[in-house]
């Protein structure tokens, strides 16, 4: 049995709070359990000089973790004066799902910026991250369609993430700080609407895990994946308020 | 009549949102308007060497605007390297503001840091900034005392800011960006909840002004103030939630 | 009593040694009692690429600390990496109370840069900076006027500054470092020739202040500042020995 | 049939030529075909101060690529004055191999750092890094056992890693950079000598890869790493020449 | 007897093995006894916009010691952000060298980088680096001729360089670390093929020199330069192997 | 004929104006013609950790010129966040000469940082700031023995340095930036009060130079050093006004 109560394969409750700020085209506020990250979309309607010309645009991410986002305060990156490896791994990630399923075409000749910004911290943030710059990216488009800027929206497939690790010898979803900072094996999941693996980075952090053990996550992190695919569809289905 | 329809000496709708997030003993969520600024306080038990046995502790403040805060996108500073000046100088305002109404001996030694971050920009920033961080602070200080660390509230006075201005020829309170960003004269004004001022920054940003002007200024700012400061004292009065 | 002999009013010794150094156009040693900075004015005739077409200047200012200007050796900020907040802050005042006086359209495309190198420092190094700076632009101008490359001196009026403090409950004009350190009250006030404010900024730095003090305060500094103008003008009146 | 000749599960030609360089206790000069990183280990009789009195060690590793190790000249970090994401993400990953064959508490008190510096680049040097490290990192053992510093070889197990990637459909293993750069699907794969996996990382490029194509590039990095481990107990087996 | 059982004016045994590395048209691994350092030259056909149309090329160098060429490791200077000024003093000696006998017009608008990293450190690895990077810019400059992309070699005359030193009151040849780091006078001397000096840097230690011992480390460095100039000569008149 | 009238071993006017700031024991704004350094010695009474009861202190400089030094704005290196590696390589080779002269023993655990700050720049600024650095650091350890705290100066010989170069084919003295912006070679030189030479750097910034030519310029070189020399000892002989 899990501290918090939830089966094994359990999701923690899952939010998307749209245009949570309004200064850009999509503003999510995504939470799982106590995970809160704001993701936001800004885009520029130019690309930087050497890709003009190309009729393309391009999708990155940046990532950071609030300094009161977690129990132990989290030095301000930018008082130290540069960014942890692992922030810079993180952004790559997001940055290569999120492209993975835009349609670069169909986007034309814009940069998008997504910030994902983790407000609170309970394990999972780069997940999170994916799943609620997804959605802020789906809204970001649909705003620029509504501004009649863009004819359809780029996002050709759903894309979501979840981490799952083995503890005590069991394959389990979603795992909260508590589960992660023990996990023998810590794996991040990131797959497509159409079922089909974007990204897929296991770790052993204690002991090596075997193909048994590999398989039976993977398992887990479909299941989870199905589910938060099909919030994320219902959310963007759902009118915006603004 | 201004833009958003107030009279001149008017603040804009305020509310503190009381434990936004929960990893800090303190966290606010202020706005003015649609300025918006979580506020989190992180307190290290412990003093940096140079302070030890001194029997005082420090307050210091970190501010930073997310870089989905603004219209146009706000560069984030740890990916440049360095903070900008403007920075620096807004952190170190909110810094002292705090420590003006801080009994240090109180206090005892403990390191405490007040995150100030910017999650959506509307004119204002750094006094909603003060103004958000000493509820925080005294949420904080309260949630210490709860746990039997802490004897007494070290938040001597209230302490609260506003920003006024000259716009076409009036002064102005509670300046949003549209506001601020044609005004002849600004300024940020700093009081305590016994009516004395902690800082008094005019700056001419067309014309010069005179000494009618900065005294029409201080009325109006000191009007506000009040207004502020009464409604931190009712919401710190209220139950926390949580 | 102050411990210099000088009644509350009273300004330090004052002296503007202009071509001071004689690679750039306008230089200018300035002494406030002990406190000696250096201000050079370099003239680069173009602009950044974004202001080009505009028919308009700029002026900035940039200002350092020599490693010797104090007992205590200065850590000499480019060994560090990063110019402090302090600094930066003082080179935004400085620059914006020389652009107040300035009229950009006179000045055409140009970029100015006013650096303010403190040699020796005995309080107050913010305030003589504006001072120098004044009196160096406009030698640098008249430089250019002289050469027939600007038509009409592009300052369109005097600009001095003073620290004035609250000390032992006094107001005192232009603090030295053995009052600045340990007054209740600081205030940087800049003046136009004109009588108006550029910039008022009052910090508390112990007890906050009431209105009366700072009234006081604005009183004294108006006072010396009068007599910073007329030093100025004397100055700029008298032919150059160069 | 790929341009080298090779067939899909077949490495590239690996050497590992230890004792290349002989200021560190370990050094190895590993190929894989034409990408040749020169792997060296130095230990300091130390660990840092929060580390004192654990009777554990710790591994970590750095990454670089030598600025002339590739046709277009990859710029030197140091002279930019900071690494890229993709090198942190390296060295991390290269360090978590190595610490999870490593007995900390047979290392005892001590840093190891092994220096992977890539001489020559064409796809697979970070697999290429790991495989090399662990050779030298047994080697740099050896030489602390003969000299009596240490009872027995930390190093409970083998450790190898290979890429391997979707390229016109099929799966292959020790992709070179001509294939690495148009492959759909890019994995790398960390494997000890038991058969365990350390890490599994694997990312689509283009398009996104379902199950099966998962299972097939697991089972050729298997065969892969399978050969080069007992390369590795090959090599480490023989008598060092000095 | 120096504890190698060198002469005095005896050089460590000298290699240059060419085309060590593939990637770039030049490439010497050049060894003086232990200290082995790898020169690789790249070649941008192009100039930074500020030389262009000038019909000229451009010449420099960089270096860095590799973190384990050294007993005591060797900090990254890319993991610490910024290269210390030993590095730079370095490259722009190895630069200004190769720049004086080069024809930059017969090399025409190309911008040419040299890269110097030592593998092994044992003593004159600045002077090691000349040496090796002609050989290497040689070889360089002649795969560009026989691409038909250059008509002759741009390299004038040939350029050699030797540390010498007093040790024990002796003038000594091509110090090994054991010796430079108790020479009293160190001195490194850069000469070209037609026996002129292109730099002369002597610094004493330890006890300052006099004219007489300045004439013997001449002596001794211009007797040493001799017979690696005719090495350099020969190497290059072999046929490449590739 | 040289353009300012000198002969070819004449050296420009030099003075050294002693106390010129009084923050620190020993200020001396030196000058060679209109190239003019304020050297400055700040003393702490106390070295790194590291050095510890050894006995013994150690001496560095810094270096820099002021932004208004020159007729083209120098850039400040503070404001780029890293210092040149031309500035490096100055403090350097101050730092050695002075080094050179001090008895380490005599002056005990104290760490002296001397700092030159070009005030004006016309060629020389290294030599002149080993020139009037000696001066300072002379009258700093007076002041400290004036004090009681130390019992002997730990100078224990003259220092001077002067530039010599190669402009149309003659050898010349301490050459102003005009003469050592097209000088064929340059050379520094910096010697002991003792006639022996602490550093001899020469550089063939256009054509290589011989031996004779190296001669020459030696010769010239201990001329001008030797007169330098006398000054100082004349102007440490003068009693202090201050």
């Amino acid at each position: 049995m899990r501290h918090d109560g939830r089966a094994n394969d359990e999701l923690r409750p899952i939010a998307f709070q749209r245009d949570f700020t309004d200064a850009t085209p999509g503003s999510v506020l995504v939470s799982f359990g106590r995970t809160r990250v704001l993701c936001t979309v800004s885009i520029n309607d130019d690309v930087p000089r050497w890709m003009r010309g190309n009729g393309t645009g391009w999708v990155t991410a940046e990532y950071a973790m609030l300094p009161g986002s977690g129990t132990d305060r989290v030095q301000r990156e930018a008082k130290k004066g540069k960014q942890k490896g692992r922030t810079l791994e993180i952004e790559r990630l997001i940055g290569r799902s999120l492209r993975a399923v835009t349609d670069m075409k169909a986007l034309g000749e814009r940069e998008v910026t997504v910030d994902c910004d983790v407000l609170q911290a309970d394990g999972g943030t780069r997940t999170a991250s994916i799943c609620g710059a997804w959605v802020a990216l789906h809204d970001a488009f649909d705003t620029l369609i509504a501004r009649g800027e863009l004819g359809t929206n780029p996002l050709v497939e759903g894309c979501a993430a979840i981490s799952v690790g083995i503890i005590d010898d069991e394959a389990r979803l979603d795992l909260p700080y508590e589960e992660d900072s023990r996990a023998e094996v810590d794996m991040n999941v990131v797959m497509t609407g159409g079922g089909s693996f974007v990204e897929v980075q296991g770790t052993a952090e204690g002991e090596p895990f075997d193909r048994g053990q590999l398989d039976q996550l993977l398992a887990v992190a479909e299941k989870g994946i199905g589910e938060i695919l099909e919030l994320q569809s219902a959310t963007v289905a759902e009118p915006r308020l603004t």
